[in-house]
Parts: structure tokens; C-alpha cells; sequence
């Protein structure tokens, strides 16, 4: 089976706007179990929770462990298992690496290295749930404001402002872009979740948050961490050149943020929201 | 200043090679640490470690503790100064947070949440030390199998594999090429970390570990952490359809790893380890 998830999108295409089918990547986080010591003293703990496309988790579990020096062999391990805590929904979505008795572990190191599981559950729901706990995002009420004219206008700008980017074609974008459609703020670096914080603390530094009256517009693709950080900062849209995660669209939605997609000029997807982007439709009714 | 670093490439362009200049996207890690806590029993603590495109890290920072829930509002901060430890030369390197004292920290809730720092120090040069201290890589001796011809069909071959890339455009793509140039293993996540240890979990499952008679393929760019997974990997050819990183190319350059970037049919520019590359000149030579 594949990974993917159809959706129903809208589809903005010149003036035309249509609802058609479509498919996204599957994104869903995976907890890594580790289980280790002596026979006498085995423990059990949770090492990394990521997101990440489900299938070949035990190749994730197994490649992790390797390449993040917890085992310097295969040999090192017994045995790849999924598993799952008892009367929660997360199945398939917990695996536990059991490696020989014989392998020293540091914990300590560990424990400070990688980002271990939060008490919340490990599925799609519980991590959109994990959101809500922290902060509710609360989004002003949809009005359309985003023309595709305004938002195909977007790219063009986007290049423009990419200094950087220009000479080494190394870096993600994130900008910001006011109800007139103008990139007001941008930033850029070699991870994106880092080019979107640069962006929001820009804002924040300037005395904007929480950001209520601006787009996000991200050069590559969007994935549920990239909403949630929007989210935190009450952006009420989201649009981006390159595809969506299906956990990305459904916390979006569920919050009633505006999601857009393979943005080009004259063309786009809108995945969620849509109450916010001006459709030919609504202009022909408004032209009554 | 631009973040930006001059190198001198080799560019293969159909049957033609040469030297030129280059520039890269600078990438080095940022410590973020926090000072927190009433005036009587205020703490600092380190709270992350990333790798980051040097430049605006007080932006960085603010957004950061803003998205991840560790503050609410940007009055809750003090002050942002960058900082160093006494004898260190990671200068710019590490970003220090002062809270108001009456801002709640859970702080168990953040070491459980964030990668932390080593102790290694936090610049590039201790970056790629703390690689070797984790396993020193060792490569085979460099001889040259990677011609033009063999680098510039793998993108056709990996647009063929990438079964769910063609149905929902959100994937990042690892592959494995044997000395023919031939895909013998591919795997897809929406992390690029994930499908590169989905890859080599997949490859040491079937007896492969470790990898010296194999290159690397990514969909796109070359970050650090992935020339370090695989390195762990022991794989001694890297190429990339994005871009590389600035500390990509220094670790890579320091093993004698061969890195390509910007891969298309017909042209391609290597970063290091050119030793490995077949290249006309020597073709020529070949067959005096």
C-alpha cells in the first residue's frame, strides 16, 4: 500500500477554480522504543519520536540506530517489532528496537540528543491534539482576501527578494506577505523550520505578533511542524510552491487556516479554507 | 555580509570539465540557552542545538521560543546577546535568552522536547570532530568509476522509482547505485533524514553494512547531518540534484568523501573527493 491519502481540493487554474480529487504524502509520527541492558536490569525507553511517511519502519528504526552511532553494527540488534500501548490508537506508529544484552548504551547522551516521546500519544490526532494543549490557535473569521491573481503574484517576488538564494541555490524562503499581496518580510536558511522561526521572530521583534493580517509563504513544501509554528503565530494562511503532508492539511483544517499548494503563476491548489481565497465565482457574483 | 563561502569546483558539463568558482550557502549550528528563574535562584541552561545559516539569530531565537510554546508573547523576553565560553571559538555561535523572572519554565518538559547541546563545543570544525568521535569514517582508496555518463542517468532512473513522488509530489528521495550506475535500492519519506535512514536500515537488513561499493542519490539539498549518516554508512560518493551546505562540503572534503551537486543529464559540479570522478581528460589519457 502506499502511502498516500486523497483529498478533495480546489483547483485554481487562470480564472477557472474547480474541486477535483487529489493525493498527499502520508505524514505520521513514529516512536522509536529502545530495549537494552543486562537480563537482569532490562530497560525499556523511549528514544525519538519523528515524523515521518509510514512503511518501511523498521528500515527508519534500524538506519537511525546506525547512522546515530547507538549501534556500530546490525549484529548489534535482536530483533525490530511494532507495538503498541495498551488501549491507545497508535498502532503501527510505535516500533521497539530490542538490541543484545551485551551493548553498552549512555543514556545520558542520548537523553540529550534526540527529542523523546511526549506523553500524548504517538498518531496523527494525538499530535494535532499535542497542538491545541500548548496553545489554541484562534484565526480571525474567513473573509476572501486571497485573489489568485494576488497570490500568483507571489513567486515572481519571492525570487526577487532571494539574495542568497540567487548565488548559491542552496537555501529555503519564508516571507511574509501583507492583504495586498506585497512580501513584506523575509528570511532564508539551510533548514526550513529555521527559515520560518527567523521569519516569525523578525515579526515578533517588530512588533507584529500575533500576525493576524499577513499570509506565510514558504518556497518548498509544508509539513505539520511547519503549520503548527504558523499557527503559533496566528497566521491565518499558508501558501507554498511545493506539496503539503496529509497531517499537515488535516491540522490546518481543523483550525480553519487558509492552505495553499504547488503555487505558480496562474496556477495553485487550495487544500483547506477556502473561504479566504476569492474565487471566479464569487468576483462574477460580486459583479452583479 | 552575505552567508555565503567561496569554494573551487570541478563542473562537468557534457564532455567538458573544469575548475571554477563557486559559492555556498554557509550552514554552522547555534546554541540557544536560556536564562530563567526568579532573581534568587535564576539558572541558564542550554535548550537547542541546530544547524542553521548564520546570520539574524536574535530573530531565529525569539521565533523559536515563540513556535515551540516556551513563551507566549514577546514581552516575556529580557533581553538576546549573543555570548561564548571563555576560550572557546565558537564566537556568534551561541545566542543567550534572559526571560522575565515571572515566566514559568518547565524544564523537564523541555529536556524531554529539544536536542541539546554536547560538549564538544558549537562551531563547524567541532561539528566535524564530534563526527569522528562517534566512529572515525574510513573510505576506500579513490579510484576513479564515476563518470559523467554514469552520474548523469541517475535522475531519470530516480524519477522512475519514485512511484509515490509521481502521485502526490511531497516526497524526498534516497537511493543506492551500484559501480554500473544502477539503482538497487530507493526508499521516500517527507523528512530527508528519514529516507536516507530508511535507505541504510534497508540496505544493512539485506547483509550490505557497510556500503563501500556504493554511492548515494538525493532528490535534494546536502545538509551536514546527511553527509554524516552517511559517512556512519561508510559510503564513500554523495550525489545530490540540490545543492551542498558549506560544512556539507568541509566534512565531506575531510574524510575524502566525493560530493556532487546540482546532478542533471549532461552536467553536475563536484565539491570534493574528485578523485573518484571520471573525468574527459582523463578519459583521453585512457586511451593513449
Amino acid at each position: 500500500m502506499l502511502p498516500i491519502a486523497p483529498v478533495t481540493i480546489l483547483k485554481l487554474s487562470g480564472e477557472e477554480a474547480s474541486e477535483q480529487p487529489d493525493l498527499l504524502a502520508v505524514e505520521e509520527p513514529l516512536e522509536i522504543r529502545l530495549g537494552f541492558g543486562p537480563p537482569d536490569e532490562r530497560q525499556q525507553r523511549s528514544l525519538s519520536v519523528t515524523m515521518r511517511t509510514p512503511g518501511h519502519d523498521e528500515d527508519l528504526a534500524l538506519g537511525f540506530l546506525l547512522t546515530e552511532g547507538i549501534i556500530y553494527a546490525p549484529s548489534q540488534l535482536l530483533s525490530l517489532k511494532h507495538c503498541t500501548d495498551a488501549g491507545r490508537t497508535e498502532a503501527g506508529n510505535i516500533i521497539r528496537a530490542e538490541l543484545r544484552p551485551d551493548v553498552p548504551v549512555d543514556w545520558i547522551r542520548l537523553q540529550r540528543n534526540f527529542y523523546t516521546s511526549s506523553s500524548c500519544g504517538v498518531c496523527g490526532k494525538a499530535s494535532i491534539e499535542a497542538v491545541y494543549a500548548v496553545a489554541c490557535p484562534v484565526l480571525p473569521t474567513p473573509e476572501p482576501w486571497l485573489s489568485a491573481d494576488l497570490l500568483g503574484r507571489l513567486p515572481a517576488q519571492l525570487r526577487q527578494h532571494q539574495a542568497v538564494f540567487a548565488h548559491t541555490g542552496g537555501l529555503h524562503a519564508a516571507a511574509l506577505f501583507d492583504q495586498t499581496g506585497k512580501i513584506v518580510l523575509l528570511r532564508e536558511d539551510v533548514g526550513r523550520h529555521n527559515a520560518l522561526d527567523k521569519l516569525l521572530g523578525a515579526a515578533a521583534r517588530h512588533g507584529w505578533w500575533s500576525l493576524h493580517r499577513y499570509g506565510l509563504l514558504l518556497s518548498g513544501r509544508i509539513s505539520f511542524e511547519l503549520v503548527q509554528k504558523s499557527l503559533a503565530a496566528g497566521l491565518p494562511a499558508l501558501v507554498a510552491m511545493g506539496a503539503p503532508s496529509s497531517l499537515a492539511v488535516q491540522l490546518a483544517e481543523s483550525v480553519g487556516q487558509t492552505l495553499v499548494g504547488f503555487l505558480r503563476e496562474g496556477r495553485m491548489n487550495v487544500y483547506s479554507g477556502a473561504g479566504r481565497v476569492v474565487v471566479y465565482l464569487n468576483q462574477n457574483l460580486q459583479d452583479y
